[in-house]
């Protein structure tokens, strides 16, 4: 299977991309976890039990109906009531189908919304309790909600008004935003960016129920062959022989301060007697706020990171995580940590602040940035996740690259903000030399060069993916 | 041991009041359950497994230091940096004395501060999971930060200057004070009333310890002897041979609405085969809001309640629970159940939007009203406890009385909400016949009277208790 690694790094050990051709073997209704068919299209059942973690809730949830199903299920989606997603509610339709949310079935109905807003976690029939920290629900208005009348089915459809997913036995209910979005937040300032872009305007109503998805989630932006599933990357961390996989969630582009941790790390888990540690670097792909670099341009510099060796590729695997950003800090990075076990990783390392910003309004940053790994570290249903907290390092001016801080001359560190390496390649200034590497950092300089002022921001989809597939190739 | 049902009802049975003498056997570090020197001050030891369910955590806290220490902690707290204690911080400093928020030793520290608002719980050092959904924190400000500097401990200081408790092992961290009142309220809206009394102009900083409390807190308003503890009441429970206990919070007047439904929920346990069912009928007896009817008036109604027999005296104990009130909906609900698990209830009865109240700049409650119920049900830490939601009540036309609604006939349903109750015995008009008590009804109309235009919602104290005085004796 292709871990982007593999694709860049070990061509001749790699999968064919674009799209991956993968077939299940099973029916998604058992949903059992790791059972697919496979590179040579052998049947072969690998067992949970081959030393990964366990799915939360004992199985990763499988949402996608066989492809057997796939015709009868479109025209029964064509003849039920239909709720249109929008981008961000297909993002969290692919998240639901390929179980990083398990044991989600779907949308969540108001029970698991409650215990999400109030726990954090979800207690499950058999008592034991899995962690739960950003409600996953799909919002409808008055209009929708009168045309679903007494139906008990809807019709999920994208935007090209093709059906994407049928849900089953619906509840709507109530969506009470403000306290959503306080519970959710730990405020209700404005300008909060998931609040603006997919609660404000959104429905007052929402509806929950169990998923059948009609086929993969496709992005046909070039990507999708890095959009590796849990079960995909499973499957790989067994090819590789993990005996440990170890997750870095990243919005960001990659710096060296982000390497040195992660083959820290490394190190650290070969010293506690691991012989294989695998490093899952997982960028976020979903709905993430204007000025961040947008996935097509950190993919690419996450590629020159690999090929300018400053991570190693035989044992790392890169692939997109598709959920949307809420820059909701302590209780979004729970989701991070949660969705990672479910894709196999058993060590997450956690840094300063994660998942937060500045507060929308204030002056200050929204959250504590500590409070992040103290409360991932105290958060129901993740006690079997080994937290590894972030060791903040900094660019040491004495060595010329960057290191783990020394607290007893702290003179000698230089402190590299993401606002200042945004606004040094946006200027076209260098970094210190060992803060990037060379080709990771000409990837950020062209992708400032790339936004026409008007534009600043937004997403400059063609040329993007156009490079990225020369750089492939 | 006097409960109030007791000590109004059955005077020969009654304790001396005013206060009652209680001393413990066992030193407050210690902090076995239930061990206490009772009535005859003969030593006698019972055991948790009475039947009567665990208290969180396995054991009954009891911060109260030894009699024989009380000289010795009281020069010592003249020692010590001073913080001074608001009304409201006195009440908590009650609360957690006397076990209520078991396993609980002190004013939070900043772990159990953010488990308390992200997971409405705490994780035990065992693994265990008790549930806590409101901070119990204690705010100091810059000043006070200062003048404590390397100290480890701090003397708590009440309104008369006088030592009430030693605070050790200090932890201070930041109060979030938006990121607090959105988690714990799911708003930020101005007008909550525990923020603007408590919250608001408290400092910016917490204060995290271990309490020793120098002697129990008394209040000295007549009403002292009707605040039974934790241990007290379980011992009452035990007293009686009761092989459940149930559960009813209040902090309004009761009506035969409230009546009815405490007599059927005794009706049903005795149904499931429970032979003794006693209610604790446990107003709150903190900080509540400016128009909520005063704690003395609360107080002599339920006792007109007893008195004309709407209630059983035999199988009731009434007793103050010292909490302050919060108006926090399903948040608060938490606490109020679990609180009284401690207390030694099994079943906790719950109603319509309990703890809730208008939202303060939005013509609509707060809360969903079933929201309070369901999340009650799913609370972590309260698997042990029997959740008994409300029937709903109101006044039959027909039968001329307060019945369980009947959804068959809604047109001879009578709703009376307590605006409407309180706006009738503000202008000394009576309800229906049979929707309370007449007594208790007088003692209402007797509570406004005795407002004076101007001081409406002030709590008319001296009145109010020689009242109460001349009805107890």
């Amino acid at each position: 299977m292709a871990s982007m690694a593999a694709a860049f790094i070990k061509p001749t050990n790699a999968f064919p991309q674009s799209p991956i051709t993968f077939v299940k073997t099973i029916s998604p209704s058992i949903q059992l976890p790791i059972s697919l068919r496979i590179r040579n299209n052998a049947r072969r059942r690998i067992r949970v039990s081959c030393g990964l973690i366990d799915p939360d809730g004992g199985k990763l949830m499988d949402l996608i109906v066989d492809e057997s199903m796939r015709a009868f299920k479109n025209r029964e989606a064509l003849s039920l009531p239909r709720v249109k997603l929008s981008r961000i509610d297909l993002q969290w339709v692919h998240i639901l189908s390929e179980g990083w949310a398990s044991p989600l079935s779907g949308f969540m109905r108001e029970s698991e919304f409650l215990q999400t807003l109030h726990f954090n976690s979800l207690r499950l029939h058999d008592g034991s309790v899995v962690n739960m920290s950003v409600p996953i629900v799909l919002a409808i208005d008055d209009a929708v909600k009168t045309r679903i009348g007494a139906s008990s089915k809807v019709a999920l459809f994208g935007s090209d008004d093709r059906p994407v997913a049928i849900l089953n036995d619906i509840e709507i209910y109530k969506q009470p935003k403000e306290e959503r979005i306080a519970r959710t937040w730990g405020t209700t300032a404005p300008g909060l960016p998931y609040v603006d872009e997919a609660i404000k305007n959104a429905g007052n109503w929402l509806i929950g129920g169990d998923l059948e998805v009609i086929e993969p989630i496709k992005y046909h932006d070039g990507l999708d062959s890095f959009r590796l599933s849990p079960a995909q990357l499973r499957n790989e961390f067994i090819s590789r022989n993990a005996d440990a996989v170890f997750a870095f969630q990243l919005r960001n582009p990659v710096h060296n301060g982000h390497a040195l941790l992660m083959t820290d790390t490394r190190r650290r888990l070969l010293d506690m007697g691991y012989t294989n540690p695998i490093l899952l670097l997982n960028p976020l792909g979903g709905y993430t706020k204007a000025d961040d670099v947008p996935l097509h341009w950190r993919i690419k510099q996450h590629q020159k990171v690999l090929e300018d060796g400053v991570l190693d590729p035989e044992t790392t695997v890169v692939s997109i995580f598709p959920s949307p950003m809420h820059y909701a800090g302590p209780t979004e990075v729970q989701w991070h940590a949660k969705a990672r076990i479910n894709a196999g990783a058993n060590f997450y390392i956690v840094g300063r602040d994660p998942a937060g910003m500045g507060h929308p309004t204030e002056k200050r940053d929204l959250y504590d940035p500590d409070h992040g790994k103290k409360v991932l570290s105290m958060a129901p249903g993740l006690e079997r996740l080994n937290i590894l907290p972030f060791k903040v390092a900094a660019y040491d001016k004495t060595r010329g690259k960057m290191a783990f801080f020394d607290p007893s001359r702290p003179q000698d560190f230089l402190f590299i903000s993401g606002t200042k390496m945004r606004t040094l390649a946006r200027n076209k200034e260098n970094p210190p030399d060992g803060f990037m590497c060379p080709g990771g950092w000409s990837v950020l300089v062209e992708y400032y060069e790339s936004l026409v002022p008007a534009n600043i921001g937004s997403i400059p989809k063609p040329e993007a993916v156009a490079q990225l597939k020369s750089c492939r190739s």
